[in-house]
């Protein structure tokens, strides 16, 4: 089976680099929008029995992104694809992984049903919101770790009293990680409720007086989570300066103005998204393309991804 | 079982408008959009063991309204809805029916298998642009028709020389509905290939000369149907004045600066989709408020649809 | 994996043409009816691993056709063949492809949810009657075209002054197909209804006077479409002379009698389902073997099949 | 609910009495056989919401009656039925319930594939000839004994020096049903293979001499088995006088010239396949009406049917 | 639909519980082991059509305990239950519930695929070890919270200066939930890795000093957890008492021991599992009878769960 | 595709000797029963797209063994096998292959559908009790024989004057091939109904009387079935003196005192379960492992199995 990358429009960029490594098949979809905004996709040549690798993001705007990916699925299987691998770097609907009130849906649970509905064959991610992501899914998923590629970029500028910052519960496993590759401590900020009212404050475990703080999550959306806790962070005695990393940079709303007001040294993200406007000088990025054109050769080569997932 | 009506953001005033006739349950569901464009949806109360309908159409933005869709029903089915039925009076990529060329997904049959995919009991569509769209569904569809609304709503300005004209090879089965209730006879416009070029050249089939054309179509997008058939109508003779009329009216790009440049007298579309703006001054929506409504009703009470229907 | 054949008992004579062409390992079932009339199948050697390609249309006695298929299918895959492909030359049942009235079934569905039943995994069918058949079946379905070959075996008696006639509008497609091929002009017949009344008239759409009407259509079954439209033909200044190609000869009931009584100078169609008895002297069988073989042939080797297919 | 009966051509007489019995609403399908053979189902009005109940025996011509069966369901389905049993006196294709040899299909697994393809929600069998058929369904099947009856049947003519005979190992579970009900002894004919030979005789286990055989079986399809059965009951000194009984008489091929041949006294079959021609006079058909009557009834109130089903 | 309880072996005298409470059509079914090891169960009397809960945790002996549950459910299935619910106050597995390390299973769904293969309509558990569990299946999922009825258990013996401990971060949702409702504050303990090293220390987060510790947990399965977090709390200054509650008692292994040598004034769990043997005296179980019976009630009504799930 | 060997801790011993013939890659699993009593499964590296073969019989503790089974198959399915063929030479619950009374489960079933609940692709047992077993499975089933294999062992202490015997009408068609490849005549024992009561006798069918009986059977359980045969053959003239050979030695209960009480000569057992204790010196356990290597290299290198399978 001959190896092909079909890149869709949410990671144009990413997907040349990492076709410039794997130096795959390449089949460029033609992805058209109609004027009433339906799309409408179109493969270039024929997958007829092909290992299909098909590379698309769930961001912004990501039912759009979503509806695409299913078309280009679609397309590779009706046109005779051997298996097909979905490549998603950012997974969207991801928060939504279960009902946190009466009357919600499932949305992380709907997409995975969707891919099921087209017949994927596998799935990739990378640093899902979710950490138990792959039980959601039918089809065998695997959560590739971004962490070393974001470790490896924060490390030039890291300071020697640094520490790795968890800004929620949610960000202990991942801050673990980081904190094991840095060589740091670690801190969590969380949220407590103070008793007898519905005000939350923000709570610091661990020692932070005097240090520079490093914030890491998965994601940065509006910023919110960061700008809590670094003002959590100062109040007990950090450092003015901070370090921050994460996976996917969204960006989104107030995200460049908030943090275009932090003391921020150094912003790593990676470019499972494509580049945000606005965004604070200190922002770097760097490339996941090595980390996905690995995962992918491994499993066109029935080679083990093991050391590129970050288990639990 | 309790009738319950889920009315979805894309047809807010239409929904308004069918539970005013039918007095249901009304699940009024909270649609968020979350800063990163990911829909998050609540339903207000328990449909535990209800008969439950979920109405909105497809049309722009289109991705947005599918996935507003699924969640939805999502959130019937886990909060225990007893059957669901999607009432989608407009069925967006009901044109991709097919490949029309090598490497193409089929987005008709992929829509059908996210219904599907989310477990929707049945599904009801107006004029779908797909006469076989059933076949690609596996739960029952019903195609419900707005032919005898909008006839109706053409009457009043009815000349007696009018001709019911199809704009092209598609649209003769629905032509001939409009002609038979309307007791007029009928055109056909059809492009026609000039031999040894791969230019067009619209063909009139049947006596337009001196008449006025009533120009019918499931649905105006930019309008180019209506403009190009039109034209063809002019040159062979037809009275520069037309009544258009069309069960969707999407209007988007160029629409309605076509149409302001036609000799428009009347144009009836329903209001399956909400009104577009820029539409001239003849414009009329008609509503299938009461036949969505009565199709409901009849659904809920296990009484047939079959004059509702308009088989082919 | 290996190419293998499996002939159903519906097409052996055109089986055997395509084994002579593809040399494939040939796995000749032993088909027995028992006194009960039920079928019996069996194979006559493992096809462990194999691409199996099982041969069967699925014309008159169109049951018992497709039963046998569905069992040659189930005794493939438990004995553990690799990939089954049906090719099903002429496809039954698939002009009941939308309910046209209340109560019916839509067998085309029918028929495809059978053969995912039997878990096969991808379909050819040619020139099948409903153009949007794919999005009918689950698995991925190739329609391949005929009508190169069947031009190709007019072109010899063809005159000059020749028509392509489309005898109804779900003729046209094909007809422009034809008429591309041959560089001729066409003409559409169409039953109109006489307003007023339920009457209907045939209606010749194009210039036909004084020349020779080249009637094509997908199949002739009874032979009433080809008659009414030459007798529209005739009525309208055609030539009495005619040509006729169809795809799939049924000629069932009254068709040879009709055929008989029709000035035909050439009648072909192919061997998609067996000769039929009483044909007129003129009708002449163009066989399908070198375009099943070519499609069996890619299929097996991953190539595409694009130009060997009609893509509307 | 209401219950509806939809009654299939091959049980219109044992229809029409069930019915009788049940007086339930009836949906009398229209059955067309197009003159290519495709068969056409239309349903006469709405079953929205109904308990709908199929009756349809897949005997000779059993692909045909098979077909007309899957129909049936799809067009109930489509038309809204509330729950679909499909009621099946006589279940063909169910000795092919394992592979005898390499290469041969499973063609009773095969059915209810097809029956499940078509969304059947139970199945009502009669006496099957697989005991275990209900473990080959995905849905519950239940199989009603119609054993009652037929001995019912044969009481009056009973000699009191009976022995109840089951011809072959298969039979003795219903032979010993029968034995019971009666009142009477049991032998059994096993065929036995002659040592370092491959021909086999007729053994005879129990004490025959002197008595009058009661030949029982599930079904009577040539009429063979009976034959080789009597054969040796008489070299074993039965007397010349035989009383015959099964469920599902098919009388094919030389069955009719065979049965006359013997000395039967009284043959007792049911109406679940349609009376055969040129049967001996001794022949006489017991309705299993009031049997399926009881059991539709039943279902329909959600009553439990244990006592009308042979538990082996 | 009648409401049917078929109460399995794991929970008998909860099940009765619940059952003196609902007094509900009891369908206790017989429950055999045979000689080999092997189950067989079987339903007393007809489901038919009955709304059916079927009450069994998949506790110790898990395997056992999981297997006859799935029998049962085919047991009312193939009976003619109109609807199945399972009931699993305990459910096991739920800790595999994503792969911690390459090469293992995700046992959790397993668990939820297996229930689906039977055909499970829907599912209640207690306080799921994995929050995230109605992800992982594809019927709707309740999770029932037992912390009201373990707080109001502890209520008596609570000390003015006691605070709710989270045993690790896993269980910090539900500390917050028994914080809320018995108006305390909340310490969390966490394993702190020892940079460098391998080497894990319990850290303390909140103050304890001089307090009494709540500790509050899912489960108390071989003790491990709460004698960890005992010993930190003891070594932060917590006063040499606790109160531990748990949803689930299983209490394997040395959890006896380890519990007698802790100084717990008051330890309750609830019966979700059947009564351990040589649990301290402090220990107390309360009864989740009323929260089954009363979630059962209102599912067989058609009523809301919202205030008996505790959402995240 | 790599042939990898999983063995799951029920065949330990037979899955190495399996080993030693194939010199597959061994994926030999940990497999640890954690404190709860719920196991947890691991792979020891990556089985990446290999051609995978899971060997586990599901004899006592059945449930454990089937668990085990299912989640060693899970594990190898998300690892990225690349087909997955599971070897059962015992395989449990198949006596429970229909409802023998109202209100059961059909258990063999249960445990099929579980098998394809976790995408089994292809199951492999050995002379199974359910004859039509393979129709029960969605998967292709082959049943391999291994009757030569236990002829074999019987051959060196057969007498010239043996009989070989079927305990029960069950176990007929499995004696016959014994005696045809034993070149020995054939008697069978059966359990006849005592008319007017409920008491049953044996019943012996053939000549017995001096000479030595061969017992065969698919298993033995509790040695009910061999030591009620024997008591009949012993009445019926028998010598005092035994053979017996069963596929599976189960010996459970009361089977090791019932055995040492009977004149066995030689007892042949295979090791498709581990031995069992307290065995008659008489005993001798012959390997399945020849014949399970030589059907799993076959499958690998898509070679007929069709000499190893017993078709009936």
């Amino acid at each position: 089976m001959e190896l092909t990358l079909v890149i869709g429009s949410a990671n144009q960029r990413l997907g040349d680099a990492v076709a410039l490594i794997l130096e795959p098949d390449r089949a460029d979809p033609v992805v058209e929008r109609f004027p009433d905004g339906e799309l409408h996709v179109t493969l270039p040549h024929s997958l007829r029995g092909n290992d299909v690798y098909v590379l698309q993001s769930t961001g912004p705007p990501v039912d759009q992104q979503l509806m695409e990916l299913l078309l280009l699925v679609d397309a590779c299987r009706r046109g005779g694809a051997g298996r097909i691998t979905t490549v998603i770097p950012y997974f969207g609907y991801a928060r939504q992984d279960r009902r946190r009130a009466p009357g919600e849906a499932i949305a992380a649970r709907v997409v995975a049903d969707l891919l099921r509905a087209v017949r994927v064959d596998r799935v990739l991610v990378v640093d899902p919101h979710t950490p138990g992501l792959e039980a959601v899914f039918e089809m065998p998923l695997d959560a590739l770790s971004a962490v070393p590629v974001l470790a490896a970029g924060l490390r030039p500028t890291l300071p020697t009293d640094a520490v790795v910052v968890a800004p929620d519960l949610g960000a202990v496993k991942r801050a673990e990680s980081y904190a094991a590759l840095l060589g740091l401590p670690m801190v969590i900020v969380r949220k407590r409720r103070i008793s007898g009212t519905s005000v939350r404050a923000e709570e610091v475990v661990g020692a932070i007086d005097g240090r520079v703080p490093v914030i890491i999550d998965d994601m940065i959306s509006t910023g919110a989570t960061v700008c809590a806790a670094m003002q959590a962070l100062l109040e007990h005695g950090a450092r003015a300066s901070v370090l921050v990393a994460a996976t996917h940079g969204l960006f989104v709303g107030p995200a460049p103005q908030r943090l275009r007001e932090l003391p921020i040294e150094h912003l790593v993200v990676t470019d499972s998204l494509p580049s945000a406007v606005g965004l604070p000088p200190s922002a770097e990025v760097v490339s996941i393309d090595r980390l996905l054109a690995d995962a992918i050769r491994r499993l066109h080569d029935d080679q083990p991804l093991d050391d590129l997932v970050l288990f639990a």
